[in-house]
């Protein structure tokens, strides 16, 4: 199947395996490339040499392109850009939009810009700023983005602007890809449905969770990291909801952040400005 | 274009236009028949006296296919469905869904039976029970529904019945209905396009508002009438929800209802009975 997203990346199918967090490694993104689809590096849960030991080990294994997803807002989001242009990496997509600075620094390299939106006004800004295609998630998906739904967003979006248009939210089969290309969209872009693939390393025990799930099960919450998510409504969700107290909920995101600090090997004074730019991100 | 709503209710289009209060009148749903499409009267809103006015005045204009939907908790209910059988009325919708007997009391007399649910045990329930084909309302819908996404709910339904399944929240357009037919949807259901009609009887100053509106403004409140309904965040919900005090939010309920009953027609004794039985009803 040929749309403009195949045509722009190279890929044989338009469906890409979106950045997710500790899930989308080297193992998922090269079984994803050498089946023909869009593999993206999640890169904000790795230091930036794991990045690039990352990129390396995805590049020994599949000459198919993929890319890598970063925050914009991180403070060494220059850093990992770098490492993306020096290793020649296909598609750099952003989970909130980037500035135009990094758009332009990363073009000049040739590297496709794919930032990741939830509004039509921002698609919009990150088409004008050069943007080479866009993955516009509808409230129904897990990232951080909006709360409207995929069936109103994703029209408005190819209506509005001139480059691929990638679906995300809610799509999980071929009837959604059908149904994406129907809306005028170049593709369609999934997280769950790769998370629960035998590539992915996700415990089986988290998977089995999934399956089990309905979609009662899901909830929206800031709990986690203060920005919206779409997620499996678990004992942590719980508790960090239901916690009573703001010292409580200060000890909380403080045992959080220490834990997550040692899992990511983030340093404290990375971890603190990166937090503040996601709280007064957009 | 031939699908299994088409054949099952005679209509020359997969749409439908749906029972919205105060908007689908004869005017409306006349004009729709006479288009092709399948127009559903709303009876909330009329005195079962005016219901029966509004059918034999679509009737006398066109001899195509319509319906009426009706509130299965309404006190009169039984009463609305007398009169759907005596004036052969082909569809019978419900906003929630039936009880068994009112079902069967259908069927028996020829008349087709499409509910709207908002969740897939729903849909199992009134297949289970005899519905001839169900209308599934994704969260991004008006009506009084669920909050699942039409992209997640639709694909459900389909694979979880055998009955036709009219896909609505979100459509609006041609698109939609490419992407509902490749959900597995028999055709789509539409609301606020049918209201932005030159045949729709709302005012220009109302459809003026919504052809202005972004989905910013488009707000999920219980303000109204205590069920979630999705809706413009006109300065009549801001009242409702900024009302400070429950005297005040007594006061202005008593307010709208006495407004409400003036217009409709409905009686005090109905209306205390038919709020008692929405907030009780699922």
């Amino acid at each position: 199947m040929r749309t403009a997203l195949t045509d722009l990346v190279g890929v044989r199918h338009p469906i890409v395996q979106t950045g997710m967090g500790w899930v989308a490694g080297p193992r998922l993104v090269t079984a994803t490339a050498r089946a023909g689809a869009l593999g993206i590096l999640a890169s904000a849960t790795m230091t930036p040499e794991q990045l690039r030991s990352a990129v390396r080990e995805v590049r020994s294994r599949t000459d198919a392109p993929f890319g890598v997803n970063l925050r914009a807002d991180a403070g060494d989001a220059r850093e990992r850009v770098r490492i993306i242009v020096e290793e020649g990496v296909r598609v750099a997509s952003f989970a909130l939009a980037p500035s135009r600075e990094l758009i332009a620094e990363l073009k000049d390299a040739g590297v496709l810009v794919v930032p990741s939106v939830g509004a039509r006004r921002h698609a919009e800004k990150v088409a004008a700023w050069g943007a080479d295609a866009v993955i516009v998630q509808g409230g129904e998906g897990g990232g951080h983005t909006g709360d409207v739904a995929t069936t109103v967003l994703l029209p408005q979006v190819v209506d509005a602007v001139d480059i691929p248009v990638v679906a995300a939210g809610g799509f999980h089969d071929g009837r959604g890809l059908v149904a994406a290309l129907a809306y005028g969209a170049a593709g369609v872009a999934m997280g769950t449905r790769f998370l629960l693939t035998s590539d992915s390393t996700v415990p089986d025990a988290v998977k089995a969770r999934y399956l089990a799930a309905t979609a009662k099960d899901i909830t929206l919450t800031r709990a986690v990291d203060g920005l919206p998510h779409r997620m499996l409504r678990t004992e942590m969700v719980a508790e960090l909801e239901g916690g009573a107290g703001r010292l409580r909920a200060l000890y909380g995101a403080v045992r959080r952040a220490s834990r997550f600090r040692r899992l990511s090997g983030l340093s404290w004074p990375g971890m603190v400005r990166d937090g503040l730019a996601m709280r007064h991100g957009k």
